[in-house]
């Protein structure tokens, strides 16, 4: 094999476990730097296989996930040919009756919403382009010996046993990771698993006679009802796909349809002739409600050998729309270290070992704390109050003052220096607030004198 | 078998994996009820064996300890025969003068220092007086189906494998239990394991030459030094087992003989001649400093069929002597909950699980915040005043008033109550001198009017 310049090292020899959406997108960033890669992917070829149960259907893609979609070639058709722009938050009170929170009052920039399934089956068909990128379905991971770079995968079609060694292991096997429970062997591992104590069912508002949106398209839809919330993303068929987030108690109690039925009067009662009566009771009652789990863990490491990216590194609750987004971001962010250290894996591996974990502990907790604020805060004065104050400074202030939502959302501000932000955005405004209000008594106090 | 009135349900096949100190315990209470104890060990038997590397060789005994060993007909031998009392903390200064702050000025109670290996020896010798119990040694656990209640353990000497069947299997084997990592593949698991940044290294005072103690015997000993120290407790030989706690990095930087002496002369100077120079050298660099984690997980069982107990459960650090204390609470709880639901596996699982993790967690966070005070508050005037104050009103109002050390170690309040305990003295003591100071002030003010 020719050396160049650019891989004084030569190709690498790597193998991605999973072939999902982060494992695909690193698998072109790898096959453009020229090394040789492997995509080990559990499930069967998702081009042949008309959904994936248990994942959600649609997911909204951002601007962390679009750069890494640039780089590898794809963010024009996806945003042109397929994503749903949503430009902001479409509240539905309990009348029925709506309003629109943008996103970005400011410049107006939107969120897409996309197929899970289409972008995953881009990213494959990409992949065909790459004579040195192999993919191979159907294959379950088994085994794995990290330190010497083996794994051994199960061929679930043929129950062979396949052995592969690797200069470098990705596990991108999401929030399940198999390669990370390998990993979990190694000493001074931290690691933490919580499921919250809210489940999501996923339900459906299918288009209408004519084949069009029953709802404003460009939207993101919730019905925040406090200590839980419906919402739903447009499909590119004009339906939505509607997930019901609550505690799983509160799914437990409603066990008949009569309760189903009462529930949703009383709550989502818009939504009942648009989801159609029949079909809701079918939908409900014919899943269960899947929990919602977050994991943080480091080192994402070992060695110069394996290394985890996006869900099985760092899974994170929904409600931020930053999980793929995340994941994209850890393999533009890995791309410029095989560009800073030269493909020296000791080097780029230990460098983001060390660093990302610190923004992606950042958005697991900011997701967290999303879920609060779309199924409660978003209703209260006091949130409309500070959006409102919030866009009026960043409108006049855009270079020093960008809200959090936006910076998460429309910029590539690592995670952590967002929540810094804002931290600092509050102590501003106390300190304004502060001197108004000292300001408003001494004047109120010399207007007595 | 025959019925009899306290056992309706007949007797239980009960498997404990793990014959430390907290699986020992465990098997006397279930045998003492009457049940079918089987443990498995994965080590030899600790009577044959000197010594088990790798763990801390005495550990402090106190109330919630002693407890499970009345209970179990030891309490008295262990105390009387073989721990030594420790009356309260030897605080040692840069100059090797030293100074005591007691565990507990008003009752005089002590804890006591035990051998890790002595106990566990006497656990087992007392459970070869039941029929009852059948102790397996050199058994590995390899595989679990806890569901099922199903268990293959591999002989370490003859390498067979054994399958086992259990109405309940108790997972009592450690920090990094087996039987756990079965666990953490059941649904809705929460699971935290965390390393603290800190490690130890245990070295030795050995006796003198007329075989006694080259120090107060009655002490816990401590050197603080802020963000490290090392501490002595006292063995039967006369002998102190030392531990040093300090960053790992701080580890890593003493490379040299020069080094170590340097670093001793420094923080340790009156350890040195006690410890001997050339042991001294020899120890710190014959052994490599142990990693500190923590382990916070729940539930503890599935459904009626599987539990875990002790660090299995609930690993935490070192720093409030609690651990084994914890472990040995675990067991009166249970055996509570079995004369409670008389012997209704799905009911006492149930509530141990629901209810034991809000004290284990406490405990958990209570023992990490216990290394910074007694690696730095101690010699702290804050924390000196505090703490008199702290036993002054202990004094005055004992049935109110126990200071946070104290309920810890020598009450059997819940933890979870310890602590919430302690916030409540806080608020008290911050109101108490809100007051003395505004009326200081006032004084101030009224004097010189």
């Amino acid at each position: 094999m020719a050396l160049n310049n650019e891989h004084a090292k030569g190709s690498l020899d790597i193998a991605i476990v999973g072939g999902g959406l982060v494992g695909s997108v690193e698998a072109l960033y790898l096959a453009k730097r020229g090394h040789n890669v492997r995509i080990y992917e559990y499930r069967e070829d998702i081009r042949k296989t008309p959904q994936v149960r248990g994942r959600s259907i649609n997911l909204a893609l951002s601007v962390r996930g679009r750069r890494a979609l640039k780089d590898v070639g794809l963010e024009q058709h996806i945003i042109e040919e397929h994503g749903i722009p949503m430009k902001g938050r479409r509240i539905h009170r309990l009348d029925g009756s709506t309003y629109v929170i943008p996103y970005d009052a400011r410049n107006n920039q939107c969120i897409y919403s996309v197929g899970r399934n289409y972008l995953n089956a881009s990213l494959l068909k990409e992949s065909d382009n790459y004579e040195n990128v192999t993919k191979y379905f159907n294959h379950k991971l088994i085994e794995a010996n990290l330190q010497k770079g083996t794994l051994t995968f199960l061929k679930t079609d043929t129950k062979e046993n396949v052995d592969v060694k690797a200069d470098l292991i990705i596990g991108a096997d999401g929030a399940f990771s198999a390669v990370r429970k390998s990993m979990m062997k190694q000493p001074l591992f931290d690691y933490t698993q919580k499921y919250i104590e809210h489940g999501y069912l996923e339900l459906c508002i299918p288009a209408d006679e004519q084949g069009s949106f029953q709802m404003p398209a460009n939207y993101l839809h919730i019905w925040p009802r406090g200590n839980f919330m419906m919402i739903a993303l447009p499909n590119q068929d004009c339906s939505w796909t509607v997930t019901l987030f609550m505690p799983f108690t509160s799914f437990k109690s409603i066990d008949t349809e009569d309760k189903l039925l009462a529930f949703f009067e009383k709550y989502f009662p818009d939504s009942i002739a648009l989801i159609g009566r029949k079909k809701l009771i079918e939908d409900f009652f014919g899943g269960s409600p899947s929990p919602l789990v977050f994991v943080k863990c480091r080192p994402y490491h070992v060695e110069d050998k394996a290394l985890l990216i996006g869900d099985a590194a760092h899974a994170v609750v929904p409600f931020y729309g930053q999980g793929m987004n995340a994941g994209f971001e850890d393999c533009t962010i890995l791309d410029h270290l095989f560009q800073k250290y030269n493909d020296d894996l000791a080097k780029i591996l230990l460098e983001f070992s060390d660093t990302r974990w610190i923004d992606t502990f950042e958005i697991c907790d900011l997701a967290l704390y999303n879920y609060i604020e779309m199924r409660d805060l978003v209703t209260r004065p006091s949130y409309r109050i500070r959006k409102a104050l919030d866009d009026l400074i960043y409108w006049l202030l855009p270079d020093i003052w960008v809200p959090l939502y936006n910076s998460v959302t429309f910029t590539t501000m690592p995670y952590s220096e967002c929540a810094k932000n804002r931290q600092w955005q509050n102590k501003v405004l106390k300190y304004i607030f502060t001197v108004l209000g000292v300001s408003t008594l001494v004047g109120v106090f010399y207007a007595f004198k």
